[in-house]
């Protein structure tokens, strides 16, 4: 293995880092807060470590697959250890394991709080929270790819390891043009999503900071009532909405802004992730009804709580823990769903789920037709039996890691619900789960081995398994 | 398809049962009860009915796959509809739903009962609980193929429908001959074990029946009380032995009794089978033994519970409902990983499980070292990529059932642990859930479209999906 590059890659990580903590320091100088010398002081010591780690480019500069998966697999835990410094340091979240626990939530777009209220969190903070949202949506390392120069070439096996989904498609033959288009689309959604929300009256900083945990599908409140604070149809409708959208492969995106509209509509999983959405949403207004004075409210509360679950956002307006367990059990499963893959949204993937599915029901079929040998086809191509055979060892690890998980939150003493939905929600990277942990809940009074499990669901989840799991194998270990 | 050979086969399967319903004619004769009169009724009426169905030998007598898998999907269902007759016609069990939901739950050895009480059971009905699991264990197709010429040739098909497992091993060349081998040895241990317990002070009928629903792994209980009734370290001993050696590959037994030990020793799945009981007894001991008053006394309910979940068996002697969540979720995982391929017990199996981790890991491996591409091997040979896709096939449709199924049972007013658990025991074909579906409750209050779902759960689950899935495909229906 090429650790040299590993070790000088995530040298260049951290830099980058450095400097995005830079903005919260700023934020906190605006609101005159003694934070923001905690993120200059962590600013400046993670600059420092990452100057030393990438000191001396390697001669041999190429990445593989291998390098890749370890590269993505060990920044984002170390990112997580970095970022979650200031938060420490400026005494608001003094123990380590909460720190570390609520900077992966953030980084990994879950949106899991350690937090029982946000009054007494400053602005810097905040704006930390929920910025660590929007750059792990779409990712620290394309973010990197996009604007920095790393290695000469083979950086496509780092977004590979970094995006979700099933399938990476490049837009254009270059690795960093591709990185670059996509945030340039990001950015810009995001800034019509703050100028939308303004409109809605909402104050600047809350559209920003809302804006940001929208767009990574992260989700983190900003303050104690959260989005049902503002207790306005029309911000939850552009919520619902954006949330909907940076659920969409990016890709899709791209194709619709260039006009290939055709090219879009006939997309697979689009088409099943809004299939989804609308039934789940048409199911849980009629089985909520009653509980609200008219079904109209019932549809703003289901389509809201549809969105931002299945996009796994997991911001909530209601208390879904008061529904009927039919729809518990609705949002649940959506929560496995989870959104395109080439969004910013966890979860398993549609796409993942339709070519599952439609393996399975060709194998049905070949027992009707034994003679007959198709391919299986998604999207327009063949898939092939190394896509089919990673996609279905995915699913293997996946069900790994949750059982893993469940078994030592079991040690809780909790519900089965609290614990089920505890795992589901983090490694979903969804947010919310339901009774202790629910949308009225939090995750504070868990022990820290549990929240150590979690964390570790979570950037499993939020990197698909592979990278996280290579991270225990003997090739890394030994030199 | 051979409409015509499947017709037929099902008639002469409905022929044996309608021999098999004499069993319990003659438990109630002996013990001077009405419901004889209903068995004997039933009798005459379903071998009227296979009669007419088996009338003329069709000329084609080919069975291929497909056949295969219809007929044991139509069967099983059909001999659950008849065999739930003499319930409803005895008045013990008028509900149809109930009833078909009773006899389902005992040819699929599951044991989940809708009785709140045994009391006013009679005798004969008790027989005929406990006997379809017996006969449901090993598989009503398998006995008939053992013992009365169906087809000139191919029967291999409808075992390998009927077998759970994902790969089927034949003991010697001719089908008949292992599907007769494969009875002598299970009635063989069958009468063991009812030596045993009768030797433990169990009456003659009760040691038949308890001997019935550990062989089939079943479970049904014979007595409000169920085996903690009985009160004694010895009983609960030979149950968790012989509950433990019918969840072993029958191929292994065979090979054991013709002094083979070292091909038993070799089992990849029979040493994690033991791994998985040793190391779940251990933990749960640890986690239960504060409610006890000695380890002794933990370890023995520990042993004898995981022997019954993970067997599929269903017995309890204590109400683990009270146990910490650490052990319920144990048993909970067990009831998903079940026994061992070519056993009587349910669940995934072993050796699948197996399989798709050692799939998976090879997945992770090959990131490392892309340039080596190894087989996949298992119990000493290798696995083709069609028993591969097949199970990962399995997985996918086991996990859509189970999903469907949740989603149904979440329109009862019931707890999630308490669904989640019923979906579970009832696809795995284990018997007791937790909470309101627990050690002391039953699944008698759920709604009918509930019992309807489990009841299919329990059939998909029994015949490992593609048959009973097979049944919603268009070839089936049309002509």
């Amino acid at each position: 293995m090429n650790r040299k590059m590993v070790v000088f890659t995530i040298g260049k990580l951290l830099k980058v880092e450095a400097l995005l903590l830079l903005l919260p320091c700023i934020v906190g100088v605006i609101y005159h807060e003694q934070a923001a010398i905690a993120y200059l002081v962590v600013a400046v010591f993670t600059f420092l470590v990452g100057t030393l780690l990438s000191w001396k480019k390697p001669k041999n500069q190429n990445i593989f697959a291998k390098e890749g998966f370890f590269i993505v697999g060990i920044s984002w835990t170390l990112l997580s250890l970095f970022g979650a410094l200031p938060f420490m340091l400026s005494g608001e979240i003094p123990s380590f394991t909460d720190a570390f626990f609520e900077t992966v939530s953030g980084f990994t777009t879950t949106g899991s709080s350690i937090l029982p209220t946000l009054s007494g969190i400053s602005q810097a903070s905040l704006f930390w929270r929920s910025f660590t949202h929007w750059i792990g949506g779409m990712g620290i390392l394309v973010f990197t790819v996009a604007f920095i120069p790393i290695a000469s070439g083979r950086t496509m096996h780092i977004l590979k390891a970094e995006m979700p989904g099933p399938i990476i498609g490049k837009l254009v033959s270059k690795v960093s043009v591709t990185a670059r288009i996509l945030y340039v689309i990001y950015t810009v959604l995001t800034l019509i999503q703050i100028l939308l929300l303004m409109l809605g009256d909402m104050p600047i900083f809350d559209s920003i900071l809302n804006s940001f945990a929208t767009a990574g599908t992260g989700g983190f409140a900003m303050s104690d009532a959260g989005i049902a604070g503002y207790n306005s149809a029309y911000i939850d409708g552009v919520l619902t909405i954006f949330m909907i959208l940076f659920g969409i492969n990016f890709n899709l995106i791209y194709f619709f802004i260039f006009g290939k509209i055709l090219l879009v509509l006939k997309s697979e999983e689009l088409r099943g992730y809004l299939a989804i959405i609308a039934l789940s949403t048409l199911l849980i207004t009629i089985n909520i009804s009653s509980q609200y004075p008219s079904y109209l409210k019932a549809f703003r509360y289901a389509a809201f709580q549809v969105a931002s679950i299945i996009t796994t956002t997991g911001f909530t307006t209601t208390n879904y823990d008061l529904w009927p367990m039919f729809s518990q059990v609705i949002l649940l499963l959506l929560m496995f769903v989870g959104a395109c893959a080439g969004s910013t949204g966890g979860g398993i993937k549609v796409s993942r789920i339709q070519i599952l599915i439609k393996h399975a029901v060709q194998e049905l079929k070949k027992i009707l037709h034994s003679h007959s040998v198709t391919s299986l086809r998604y999207e327009g191509e063949t898939i092939s039996a190394k896509t089919m055979g990673s996609i279905h060892a995915y699913l293997v690890l996946y069900s790994l890691v949750f059982i893993s998980s469940l078994l030592i939150l079991s040690l809780e003493n909790s519900s089965f619900q609290t614990i089920f939905s505890a795992v589901a929600t983090c490694i979903n990277n969804v947010g919310p789960g339901f009774e202790s942990v629910g949308p009225t809940g939090n995750f504070g009074f868990l022990s820290d081995v549990s929240k150590w499990t979690l964390s570790f669901a979570m950037l499993a989840g939020r990197l698909e398994m592979f990278p996280m799991l290579l991270l225990f194998s003997k090739p890394f270990w030994k030199s």
